[in-house]
């Protein structure tokens, strides 16, 4: 089995988000697809070690916020890299309610579904969602994960169903929260203190040299 | 809820194929999505009114072709918007049999699976499937679904999960059997007899005016 065949699949970049005890979280996700329109149902696919899992079951509910090209990468970071067991990731995250449910301000549309199924594989749960809501909020074309990994250089987390262990070159500097491989022009080691990963925000010390 | 907010999802496009009694039958699909790493598991959503999704359900296999930027627009009309129930797709599309499934030789990558969960919706079918092989086949740029409609002008099939009814304008020409709306310069009634729909090869007949 060639496992780059996997890569030739086309996703886009969202934000799944639910509540935990009134509390908003979420995490990033890419394996998402509309999967009936009568009535409008989508699934999304969330690694059982991801909190918002767990959230998304107890509530019964998720949203599903559509990152454009103009979304800020950090986003993607902050979702894809951290917890929501352990960090607010909404404290610095503009966010509305609609439909009773966080979507991220920072995206170009939203959908939000009633959980209606559960399909379960020894890694991840697929969630079947009927939608209760959706609204476009930007012109901004939608970022597709091929952007994400061509355009903005991002990783994909341990936790995507789309994770493939990857050996960066030696020598080469590698973020080991996000898996960012940095690449600037400027010696790793000449950047200044306040210097933060493109992706994760994570501080210059997160970085590990190959 | 406003449905345009569906088209900011990302999707690739797929001939999703499987055997009927020893006959290659298959379909277009754009909701197909890897669902986990370990093990290798992709899921399709398939209508229940396709032939396919019988023949799918009966041989407990399929196989997803990913198609390129560079795959014939004719393939997708073929697949999509004719039925394997009437019509022998693959005498007029060259194809090779991988790990014992019928794979669309004009297409950048292959996925094989063995059914191993379904979920079902009121008209669609999502088929579970563990990777029994994959293989990239070519370096070409795999095709998006915002491809197919932005640069070839393709159309929604019917049974697709993320169809929604469109109006064209009063006075063109759309191909009854695609949807496909002509937007070109010569005017319709000057088109040759010969003249075939760029997407699903129908003759110059198959067009009504609006």
């Amino acid at each position: 089995m060639n496992e780059k065949a996997f890569h030739a699949m086309s996703y886009g970049v969202y934000i799944v988000t639910s509540w935990d005890n009134g509390r908003p979280v979420g995490c990033t996700a890419n394996c998402a697809a509309q999967i009936t329109a009568s009535p409008a149902t989508v699934m999304v696919s969330v690694n059982k070690d991801n909190y918002t899992n767990k959230c998304i079951a107890d509530c019964g509910h998720f949203a599903l916020s559509i990152l454009s090209e103009n979304s800020s990468p950090e986003i993607i970071g902050r979702f894809g890299f951290q917890s929501s067991r352990d960090r607010d990731k909404f404290a610095e995250t503009a966010y509305a309610v609609k439909n009773s449910l966080p979507v991220v301000s920072d995206s170009c549309a939203y959908i939000c579904c009633k959980v209606v199924d559960t399909m379960d594989s020894p890694t991840h749960t697929v969630f079947l969602g009927e939608v209760i809501g959706a609204d476009v909020t930007s012109e901004n074309t939608p970022m597709t994960y091929a952007y994400y990994h061509k355009v903005l250089k991002g990783k994909t987390g341990k936790n995507a169903p789309t994770y493939i262990k990857e050996s960066p070159d030696e020598g080469k500097y590698v973020c080991s929260v996000c898996g960012h491989v940095y690449e600037g022009n400027i010696p790793f080691e000449d950047l200044p203190d306040d210097w933060r990963c493109p992706i994760c925000s994570q501080p210059k010390s997160a970085f590990r040299k190959m």
